[in-house]
């Protein structure tokens, strides 16, 4: 049975679960009050609730949004690339990318949530295919001779980790743009550290 | 001024500490109440209040004595290690390991959290040592020639991220133990993927 999921294509109700996430992610789940969200969004707390009926339902639908962002901007923007290292490359601006600039849906998609199961199972079945895909492609530049034979387990995590621990520390008014991230943690992941 | 902390060399404490991380991690700090921690800590509730009187209060508690375990298991144990490749590998070993073995002390530790900007303060503090130790050490080691000249900032939270990241996936009984991930981790942090 499929859980609670709003049509995100619906301009409105993306404001929504952006102006919601926006709340969550600054001041904690506990501490955003619907009557909050609404105001955010220019609604009345029955207006909101046309749309959306808990906090629990809000947070899927944000989860699923971001999912759905992910999907568009990432996971079919490269799946069709041929060349294994130019498609993990291009994953990984394209996902810290994503990642900085829906800083507040990527937190919520990413971080730990007590979700009912359906949702979680869902949500897992939909993450699993990015995974998938990077496994595979890792996979694929060994055979090709393009990498070293690693564990491409543990290389798709840690290229995950990578790009996903950025909202933790990057500053968009630092000392490094986002493609200067990017191309700096993609040339960091491929060469290492050891010295040339 | 300084903000709410236990007495974490207290063996009662960090039971209490214990086993609320677990049942906060379980089901979500919102639907976790004071009286099922106090039974999880086989306290009366009026016993649970002697330590602790919010769970606000408890959520602060919970992280520093998250930072007093990576203080005494990790920053300790590599600061005096005179190579600075050693003392990151040795980081990365001791990081990994303490991040799996008290994963949900880990967890509430490194997910972001609303808390109150004195507590906020303290913490990012702490935290800023050991950032500043391993930024510190990969500039040693570029100095020494040991690795290439990367970003140090980059490296450092690319390495956070690798480790951190690893409750996410990680499971205790799959094909991997610890030791090998930690291995497998380093080698690809160290050696990257480019063809040897």
């Amino acid at each position: 049975m499929a859980t609670f999921r709003l049509p995100t294509h619906n301009l409105r109700v993306r404001r929504i679960l952006e102006q919601s996430a926006r709340l969550i992610y600054q001041h904690g789940f506990e501490s955003t009050s619907m009557q909050q969200i609404a105001d955010a969004c220019g609604l009345t707390k029955a207006g909101i609730y046309h749309y959306i009926k808990t906090k629990e339902e809000l947070v899927v639908a944000i989860m699923h949004y971001g999912m759905d962002l992910f999907e568009e901007e990432i996971y079919q923007k490269v799946v069709d690339i041929q060349d294994p290292v130019e498609r993990l490359r291009m994953a990984m601006m394209r996902n810290i990318k994503l990642t900085l600039s829906r800083k507040e849906v990527a937190v919520i998609l990413n971080e730990p949530q007590t979700l009912p199961r359906a949702a979680q199972r869902e949500l897992n079945a939909r993450r699993r295919q990015y995974v998938t895909l990077l496994e595979t492609t890792f996979r694929e530049a060994i055979e090709r001779g393009q990498i070293r034979s690693i564990d491409p387990t543990v290389a798709t995590f840690s290229f995950l980790g990578i790009i996903l621990w950025t909202p933790n520390w990057y500053r968009a008014d630092g000392r490094l743009s986002m493609e200067q991230l990017a191309a700096e943690a993609f040339d960091l992941f491929f060469r290492g550290l050891a010295p040339s």
